[in-house]
Parts: C-alpha cells; structure tokens; sequence
C-alpha cells in the first residue's frame, strides 16, 4: 500500500467507524423504546432518532467519504484484503444512500411511525379499510425510492437490496418455485398420517419466571456469552446490537411454554452470529452482518436444527423435568419432541412450525413483488390473500387482523423482507447438512449436552468472515454448491417423516 | 419581532434543539452504562458517547450558531421574554464552548476515563500515591481550560460557571465563611447534649425488595411522574434526564435502610425539578436547570425538609410498619424519627447527617479552591485533608480510602462541583421558609399524606420558569431577598434542638 492510500484508507476507517458509533448509539435508543422507556417519552424519543437519523445520513452521503471509497476502490489491488471489503461494501451502502434524496429518507421516516399507528388500530379492529390509505402512501414512498436508486428488472430488487444484499427477485422466485410445492404435499402428507402429537402439555401452565430461567439455561449452554450481552422482555422479541454489546428480547405466554423458548432460542441465534465477528474489526463492514438471509440462517439453525431436534430434547428433557416437574410428570421425551415439532397449517406466521413457516413467506413475498411492481390494487388485498392461503394451506382467515394486517412489516415500508425468512431456513438446512458432515458425531454431542463445537464452527466458518463474502459466495464457499432446496426438503422429509408414521 | 428576526430566531430554535436531542440521547447512553450495560460493551461504549461528544461540541461551536445568536442579542428587545432567555443562555454556554480547543475537550473526556481507573485502584487499595500522578494531569488540564475560558479573580471562578453559572469563588467564599463556624458549634452542642438516638433500629435486616417498594411508595406520593420517568438500581445514585423522560437509580444495604430511602428521595426531588420545566419549551435553555446548587436545593428540600420531617413520619411511619412489620414492632414513631436525624461527625460524605453534611463540603470546596490555584501540593493533600478534618468535624479518617479518595469527583475533573451541594441546602432552606409562610398548614398537610401542594408550589414559583432568572435573581423573585444562611442556621437549630434536649 503506498503512503497515500494507506493515509486514505486511514481517514476512511475513521468516518466509516463514526458512521458505526452513530447507529449503534441509535440502535441502543431503538433497544431502550421497546424495553426501558417511560411512555411518556415518546415523542422526545422520535426527535433524539430522528436528529441521529439524519447525521447518519449526511455522514453516509458526504463527499469526503466518497472521493475516499472512489480512491481506495481504484487502488484495490493494493489494498488488503479486509480493507478490500470494507471499500466494497461502503461503496454499496453510500451510493444507495446518496441516491435517495435526503428528502425522501425523512418522509419514510415520518411515515413510518403514522402508518404505524394505523395498522396498530386497524389490526386491533380488524378493519382494513383504515390501514389502505396509509399503506398506499408507504407503497408509493418505497417505489419512489426503489426508482430513486435503480434496478433492471423488478423494481423489488432495489428494495431486496436493503436487506440481501446482490439478491434479484427473479432469483428468490425461482427457488420458492421449487420450493412451494413438494412443501405444499409435505403439509398435506402430514394432515393425512392422522398421527397427531399430545398438543396439550405445551399449553400447561409455565409460570413465566420459570420460562426465562429455562430459555437462558438454554441459550447459556449454546454460547451466548452474557458479558457482552444481555435478555429482556419486550412486546416483540428482537436482537439489537453488535460485536460487544448484543441484546435479545422475547417475551411470555403463560399457557404456551414453545413460544417464549424457541423465540429466545432464535434471538440467540441472531446474537451469536453478531457476537462471533472479530473484535478488531468493529466498525467495519468486515465486522458486519452479510445479509438478513444468511442472519436468519443462524437464528432459524438454533431454533430449528437444534432446540426442536430429537438430541437436543435427550439432553434437555430431564432438565426441563427439573424446571416443571408438575408440568411434565406424565409426559415422555418423545411425546414432548414430537409436541414441540407440532405440524398443522394455522393463520399467524410467527407462531408456525418448521413446515408451514415457508409457505406463509412464499406467499407474502408474491404478494409484495406485486404490490411494488403495482400489478394488484390495495383495495383487493384482503381477498388476494385469503385466495392464496386456501391455495397454500388449506385454511381461511376468519378475519383480517389474523389474516393480512397479521405483520407490521409493510405497514413500516419493509418491502423485500419477509423473503429473507425462508432464505434463512433454506441457507440454515444447507449450512447444517455440511456441519454433519465436518462434525459427524454432532448429534451424540447435542444429546451430550455439548454444543460450542458447532458454534465454534459457525463462528469460523460464517460469523467471523463477516461481510468477507457475499451471501451466494459464503454459502458455495461453505457447502461446496450454491443455494439448494433440497437440503431443506431432505431435513423436513427426515424429521417430520418419522414423526408422522413415514408419511413422507 | 420583524420577520427576519422571526426568521433567526426559527432557525435559532432548530439548531439548539438538536444539540439538545444529542444531548440528551448521550445522557441515555449514560445512563445505560450506569444501569443496563453487559461488562464487556465498555470500550464501544466509550467510543460511542466521545463520538456523540465531538458532534455536540461542534454544533455548539459552529459560527452559524454563533451568528444568529449575536443578531438575536442585537435585537434582544424585539424578543419575546422566553426567546430572550434561550439567547442569552445560548451566549454564555456557546461562547464558553467557543473557547475552549476541541483537542483540549478530547484530552479532558479521554484522561477522565483513565484517571478515574485509577482512583478506583488507589481507593481500593487506599492508596494515594497511585492517584496522585492522574489528579495532577486532570488538574493541569483544567486549569488549563479556566485560564482559555477566563476568569476576573479566581481560577475557580471559570470552572464553577459550569456547575453554578454567574456565581463566583469569592461569594461562595463569603457564605461558607458565616455558616462553618456556627456548624461546627452545633455539631459539639449536639455532641454534648448527652442524647443518643436508638441507632440499631435503622441497621436491621430490611430485604432490598421491600425497600425498594417502600420507596417507589414514597416518591409517588410526593408527585413523581412515573409516565415520564422509571427507577432502577445502579452503584452511585443519580437521576438522567429532562422533561418527559427522567431516570433515577438507587442501591441497597440490606442493613440500613436509610441509604435507598433518602438516596431514592434524594434523587426523586432532582427528578420532579427536571419533570416540571414546560414541555413546551423541551430542548431550549427555558426548560432546563437554572444550576445545580438551585438543582440540589430540590432533592435535598424533598430529602431532609420533607423525608426527615415528624410530620412526614406522622403520616409515613404506620406504612413502614405495614411494609416491614418484624423490624419496626418495637419502635416508636418518635424514636424513629430521632434513628433517622442521627447527628454525629462521620468520615464519609455521602453518609453524613443534615448537619455535619454541610462541613464535609465546605472543607472540599476550601481545598479544591487551593488546588486549582496552585497554593497547595498534590503530596501534601492527605495530611490537609485529615488535618481540616480534626479542625471541622473532630475526628480522622483511618485510611485515605475513607479520607480524601471517598469521592469521584476531582478524579473525572469536578472541581468547583462540590459547592453546589452545600448552596442546595441554603436555597432549599429558605425556598422552604417561604413556602411554610405562604402554605401555614404545610405540615399538617404532610402529617394526612399530602405532598401534591408542596410540589405545584415548587413546580410554579421554581420549576415551571426554568432558566428564565439566574439562581441568585430566582431566590430574591421567590423568597423576596438575597441568599442569605440564617434560613439553614435557624432550621438546624429548632430541629435538633427539639430533638436533642433543646441542645442548641
């Protein structure tokens, strides 16, 4: 590196980690909203962002920056290769950020917390008509923006942009369309074993003190390290944070043990992914997460792949036991397992199984790949929906608050997310499947109570390359092969095949 | 006001509240430390908040600001009052913040960090000579920034403006000269009034839990807002926050019970002041502390003149024997009364009685005062300390752990900080004689449970004007004449005469 870049790439670090500072600050005031504040501070909260906001963005945007990422990028070849990373990906983030005029970032902003509160209403009315208006208005700010930074072929694509990163509509549709439909038999070869799981002991009484003491034994054993993180309670479980200082949230049913566990277990997950980027990169892209998909991947990994599978439960089963003896004394591993892994098409996305989840993503990624590319009215959205969850699943809602005001995705313009759900499941089977075979005894180390050696070998394989790679590159690197579905569909096939009397 | 004035001032307003929204979003950070934090996250933390730092001390520096304050000064009478308030205040914070190198901030909040590491160890070990090098940097460095910032008299003068604006050494000087000597005679007639309160019944085992709820109790009653406000625990007691979001922190001796019902109390009546600025004008200098010797005459009035009153006890007492039934069976409401106004000369600050309160800060103020004007030695400050305090209080501290390392201030650079503490109990002794005479049932109202009159009259004559008068000008307007220790002199006298056998 000669003298001049290395002093570029010097002042680069310096502004790219301000940048850092800056929005981690204002994830710990987000964090703080949905955990520790006063209501009352409210609306003093949506100043302090907003102002961070928009010092986040005129830092993003600044010329300085990008003279410096346009000269580090022309003198790549010198650079190493983290700082050919991190040019990289800066290059990414500040040229979407300078084409969206400060302007429109602020109504999105604004627009945000009002559509908000309409679909909070609407949903608690159940009454569509009320959200319409405000989710046409965040349509059109999202398409004004998607037009602002460009794209070739669907206008969803600068919007996938913002959360899997080098992903095209065309290509997520073309690996849901292999997925959806042996998913669809898989359902139905399910609901036709006529085995049906004791659904009942999931639904005792788990007092919530005990809940939290049992999720944190748990998501302790995995790895979570509790000295640079930490466990709340809030209305809508989230990880929030970084390299040092991660914070999950879940929250409890008192009737429903599988909601609070495996929620927790999931944000564990997200968390151990963004605690296993090195230290000394902190600040940096090389220190940042690749895409929402592959974040999935590791909290879908914990949830699914280990903390409902058959090994985990011969471990954990008797120290569950121990927690709620009352609660499980006439009940045994098996029956347990299989309550936990419980498949039937139901109307709420967050509380499906491992089966019917991708089917609730494929259809709601269609459904907003039209709405941006404006080939469906809002008007008919209601029905649109119901239409296609009698397609998928077999099942009407029988309202629209369980039906499409379900999510606050869209009503906070979050449009090109929910793809990224199934992508994690399908990058999390694919990831694990090598996992098996690098670690062959993985399964006896569950069943022992042993698992930091897969931790160990998602943080060197996937958490600390941070952004080295871009999703389809970690995942051939990893696997050896680009993204497959069937990894996915062998898993489910296995697991829920012997469940249900080998149906399938 | 012309429309371009109108037009300054518009733009006047935007660029203060974001230094406020900045301001107060670090003070989140802050108290996020304090409270919330994993271990671990300190190093990002620290980056995080000197981030925020060199964004709000350039925005207070930045000639525009500077500029548009010099034309609303010009027009000073065009202004309405309030907006009159905001420029001159603006004037003296920014042109101070003008003054003093960006380099010379960073070097103060980076060695703050380090020095105050090592006034951890050395209390620790009571140990001086491990501080002794760090005190005389932090010193040098803000003497440093009194001789930028400039002074008439004392060096003292520059640092105190930070704390109690427009007062000076000199006057705090003069006070402090007429109120020691008759402390220190109190103090000996209490001493030989042969009265000795039943001290062990306030050092017996009240669980953490229940303090707490007793607490929370307390400060309800007297009007703190907890819609815009929370409490938690943290090591040292404080209260963070402005208007609509205000956080106290208390801590626990499990065997003493005082501490977090006073601490709590304490911190309360700061949080009630920050609580009753007008929401209207959150962000700007008309809704913000007038100083913190004004700030502290509301905590201590809320913790000595109401929490330590009979008449509060008349009407507290059968609840503490409601919430802690074992521990208070044997006592009377007179005898606890007396327990918790026990008056005797003790090593440690932040555990001295109303009385003795008083000497321990004086004595601080009379060092800190030599130090900074470079009359005494580093090396020689052990002995000074011990030797003032046998002249004050009549006894010595066994170590410097309980000498003069017991307080964090002058190791993060707080010197002229502690004077505040003792202009609090001044002001809030004659507030108080004012409102007694303006309220003639005060205490009866206090005796049937009602604390709301105290806190409107407060929240009109001082909260609600915010920085509308300097605190000198806020006692004349209040009480009808200048600051004046006959008010706290007298109080002293008629309390703990009556309560050690008309002693003094």
């Amino acid at each position: 590196m000669t003298a001049r870049t290395a002093q570029a790439y010097a002042e680069f670090l310096e502004l790219t980690k301000e940048i850092f500072y800056l929005q981690s600050a204002a994830g710990i005031l987000g964090w703080d909203q949905q955990t520790m504040m006063p209501p009352g501070a409210a609306p003093l909260r949506g100043r302090q962002s907003s102002t961070l906001t928009g010092i986040i963005h005129d830092r993003l945007t600044s010329s300085r920056l990008a003279e410096l990422i346009g000269e580090l990028r022309e003198n790549a070849a010198a650079l190493d290769p983290n700082a050919q990373v991190n040019a990289r990906e800066m290059q990414r983030v500040t040229e979407r950020a300078r084409k969206i005029p400060r302007d429109l970032a602020q109504r999105i902003s604004e627009t945000q917390i009002l559509s908000q509160q309409s679909w909070i209403e609407a949903k608690q009315k159940s009454d569509f008509d009320l959200f319409a208006p405000w989710l046409e208005k965040m349509l059109a700010l999202r398409r004004e923006e998607a037009d602002a930074v460009g794209y070739e072929e669907s206008r969803l694509d600068a919007l996938l942009e913002d959360y899997e990163p080098y992903a095209t509509a065309s290509q997520i549709s073309e690996v849901f369309s292999a997925l959806r439909p042996p998913l669809v038999e898989l359902v139905q070869a399910i609901r036709e074993s006529g085995v049906t799981p004791r659904r009942e002991i999931v639904r005792r009484r788990f007092p919530p003190e005990r809940q939290k003491e049992f999720g944190l034994w748990a998501i302790r054993k995995f790895g979570f390290d509790f000295n640079i993180g930490r466990v709340d309670v809030s209305a809508h479980p989230m990880t929030v944070g970084n390299t040092t200082d991660v914070r999950l949230t879940t929250r409890f049913d008192e009737e429903y043990l599988p909601m609070s566990l495996f929620g927790l277990v999931h944000e564990a997950g997200h968390g151990m992914y963004e605690q296993g980027f090195e230290v000394d990169h902190q600040g940096t892209p090389r220190a940042m997460a690749v895409s929402l998909g592959i974040h999935e991947s590791q909290s879908r990994m914990w949830e699914n792949l280990v903390a409902r599978s058959l090994s985990f439960w011969k471990y954990a089963f008797p120290y569950l036991q121990a927690f709620f003896p009352e609660q499980t004394r006439d009940v045994s591993l098996e029956e347990w397992y299989a309550a936990v892994n419980d498949v039937r098409p139901s109307l709420i996305r967050v509380e499906a199984d491992e089966v019917t989840y991708n089917l609730h993503v494929i259809l709601r990624f269609e459904i907003e790949k039209e709405l941006v590319e404006d080939r469906i009215k809002i008007a008919d959205l209601p029905a649109l929906w119901n239409q296609r969850f009698q397609d998928y699943l077999g099942i009407v809602p029988e309202n629209d608050a369980r039906g499409v005001l379900q999510d606050i995705h869209w009503s906070i313009g979050l449009v090109g997310y929910f793809p990224t759900y199934a992508l994690g499941n399908l990058y999390a089977a694919q990831f694990f499947n090598t996992a098996q075979k690098e670690i062959p005894d993985l399964h006896e180390r569950f069943a022992a109570g042993e698992f930091l050696t897969l931790r160990e070998w998602l943080r060197t394989k996937i958490h600390a390359p941070g952004q080295t790679y871009r999703a389809g590159e970690l995942v051939e690197r990893v696997t050896g092969e680009p993204l497959d579905a069937k990894y996915l569909l062998t898993h489910l096939r296995q697991k829920f095949g012997s469940l249900y009397g080998n149906c399938c």
